[in-house]
């Protein structure tokens, strides 16, 4: 292993290290300390990576916008219409955000507070959304009298819901509970026609089931810095 | 004044006080002796009368709830069927989270934390939808396929998710965004003839535009602690 790659290794495990500090004591609790010891290295090490804790913080994010981004990307190459993709990049995120600490802290650090970070993943999530249900009327696919803005707000609210409250139960962020909420919204979203092709559980799901795809969360197969806790 | 009523206008003064605290700071970063200050009394007053932050914590929660079911209540004489009362209780909590520090840091630590608070303000939330949800199956207003129990994680994710984004944009709270869930849910939920009497932005409102109530902020109307920042 070269120098730099072993310098990469140590970065990532602090990215690591310090989104599990962020995940289960809070951003303001977090000690700099911990995040050493849980990478393995001494507050040197970590000190030659990042400068300070909102660094640290901003790596985290950094990360999990990176990890958010290539699911979304392989989510859009496989769904057959923009409905179903709007679908299933709400199950992948949310398998995301359970399986891989770095994506649960960073999303939560990063949409929770009003600083001017780089990254806005709540802002790209609402914006997603909103071109996926453009795409989808312009497809055809939604119904005459469904308001595109009135489903963003919802489906915004809804997840952005379901995040916060996983905090407690992770159970809302479970392919049952994203299920619900497809069921509840898509009769009221899609064509007739449109609706009969969509699986309210997600394609992923669906070609799990047929054997297709092997099982696991989502973080096994995007690389990069996975893992859950 | 009697000495009695002084000690309960100090106890009011410093569960206000630690409110505006808990939601400017965090519960974490709040300091005592500026909740202290911010209600004008000696730290020695505050120790009178609670033990320790955590002991002021449950005081703002127990008000919270406190208010809240008093909303709840008067949503209830008034509404005149158990669709319009979710509706109408929705936009009444959501007036109330932005207008009364109490209710908003309140609710926030209270649904957030897996404490062992005597009061669960999300349980009772989550009950309080699917009971109504429930009463307008009974009254045959909701549709024959329709699911309660989609329909309440739904509505249960959304207006909690609302509330989270409301700390970074308060208009997440407001009486249009409101509107826009019920007006994505309604059609999926009610009857044709449910749908036709019910008013997706509140009775309160439509009452309110035909000058039979005062315009304001519930929190007015309910007594007891309330006000904003």
């Amino acid at each position: 292993m070269t120098k730099q790659e072993r310098a990469m290794n140590t970065r990532h495990a602090l990215i690591r290290s310090a989104a599990q500090a962020f995940d289960q004591h809070g951003y303001t609790l977090a000690k700099l300390a911990g995040i050493s010891a849980g990478a393995g290295v001494s507050t040197g090490a970590l000190h030659f990576h990042f400068d300070t804790k909102a660094a640290m913080a901003a790596a985290v994010e950094t990360e999990a916008a990176r990890i958010l981004h290539a699911v979304a990307r392989r989510v859009q190459r496989r769904s057959p219409c923009a409905l179903q993709a709007l679908v299933d990049t709400s199950h992948a995120f949310a398998q995301q955000l359970c399986w891989d600490v770095v994506v649960r802290a960073g999303f939560h650090l990063n949409s929770r507070t009003s600083h001017a970070s780089e990254t806005d993943m709540l802002r790209e999530w609402l914006e997603c959304v909103r071109r996926y249900l453009t795409r989808a009327a312009r497809e055809g696919s939604i119904l005459a009298d469904a308001s595109v803005e009135d489903m963003t707000a919802t489906i915004i609210g809804a997840t952005i819901g379901f995040e916060g409250l996983a905090r407690r139960d992770r159970e809302w962020l479970s392919r049952a509970t994203l299920a619900s909420l497809w069921r509840a919204l898509l009769p009221r979203l899609a064509t007739p026609e449109a609706l009969a092709r969509l699986e309210p559980a997600g394609m992923e799901c669906a070609l799990s089931a047929a054997g297709a795809l092997p099982e696991g969360p989502v973080g096994g197969l995007t690389g990069g810095l996975t893992g859950g806790h």
